[in-house]
């Protein structure tokens, strides 16, 4: 037996977002089909407008609202001299969460990745580097993930940081704070010892 | 710092769907944002016409497309003296997929638990005894889940089934199929014992 072709169809776009498998997708079919149609519409209307209003901050590449600057960057008690260079928006969130950041951002929308075909053009380079040659900018910090194509843009990105006379800087590598020595991989402990602090 | 609102909202509604959690709601909403109107589109139209165009079934009252009978139940070939009573929509389709069942269903839409405040009256008993009265049926497999309510259930449909003269079975329970005696929990060990066949 298929389902009727409403439901059918539901389950094949709901098996493609992110994270949500056929048993997930039905799961959230049949949740649908039980609620007030007023209460699925919150849900539809709420993605309508968010495809509607959200677009890209054009400055920092963060999304914003309306096509106009972000918070962040409309934001004039955060600091202008220093700038947070993110491969995606998601990073932008995580590193707010921590509370311990007040400069501004710039998100690359990505990494460079020659196995992906990705290079610098491809990412939100050219744009941060107007930034860095009109805004006064005494430091970036280079935030991409610690993983190769990470480490390669932030090494991109140092040397021609460099070349323009502002500080570039690199989040450390070492132990996750809470974490336990012996489940550590050999990576990790390697920078945290390399990475050693005097006390 | 807030996402701008109609993310902050997005995450909000998508974060009530089942088995979603904030992190789920986050990485669904950002590949809504990086993906084409269009298609994003295709998942709301999908989910506006899912609630238009499906109801219930006013004979098994499993979910059939614009009010009128269901698949199973339009469906000449299979056969109508049989009748398979289960608590919601989802076991239809497990059962279905087994392929061993031929006969017609009668979802309940829940099970007898006063806990909640579920008496018969709540649940699809009343048209499935005018069923029974009506169509000539022979057999009626309750098919209530394996637990405290849905064995309530079916003791109770079993009761009122018998006296209309028509034969009332159980699913059987035991070992489940490629399992392990070592990790079968007691209860179902003791039904597998207590229902032990001679070969």
């Amino acid at each position: 037996m298929r389902y009727p072709d409403a439901i059918q169809n539901v389950l094949d776009e709901l098996g493609r977002l992110p994270g949500i498998g056929p048993k997930g997708a039905q799961r959230i079919a049949y949740w649908l089909l039980a609620r007030d149609a007023a209460d699925v519409q919150r849900l539809t209307d709420g993605i309508t407008q968010l495809k509607d209003t959200i677009s890209f901050c054009p400055t920092c590449w963060d999304f914003a609202e309306g096509g106009e600057d972000c918070r962040i960057c409309t934001d004039q008690r955060r600091d202008s001299t220093l700038i947070c260079v993110v491969e995606e928006p998601r990073d932008v969130m995580a590193i707010e969460r921590t509370g311990e950041f007040r400069g501004r951002y710039h998100v690359l929308h990505g990494s460079i990745s020659p196995m992906d075909g990705i290079g610098p053009d491809q990412l939100r380079i050219r744009e941060l580097l107007a930034r860095l040659a009109a805004d006064g900018i005494e430091e970036v910090i280079l935030a991409t993930n610690p993983n190769v194509e990470g480490e390669t843009t932030a090494v991109f990105l140092a040397k021609t940081i460099k070349q323009l006379d502002i500080k570039a800087t690199r989040l450390a590598s070492g132990l996750p704070v809470g974490g336990d020595l012996e489940f550590a991989d050999e990576l990790t402990l390697g920078k945290a010892l390399e990475a050693r602090r005097e006390l």
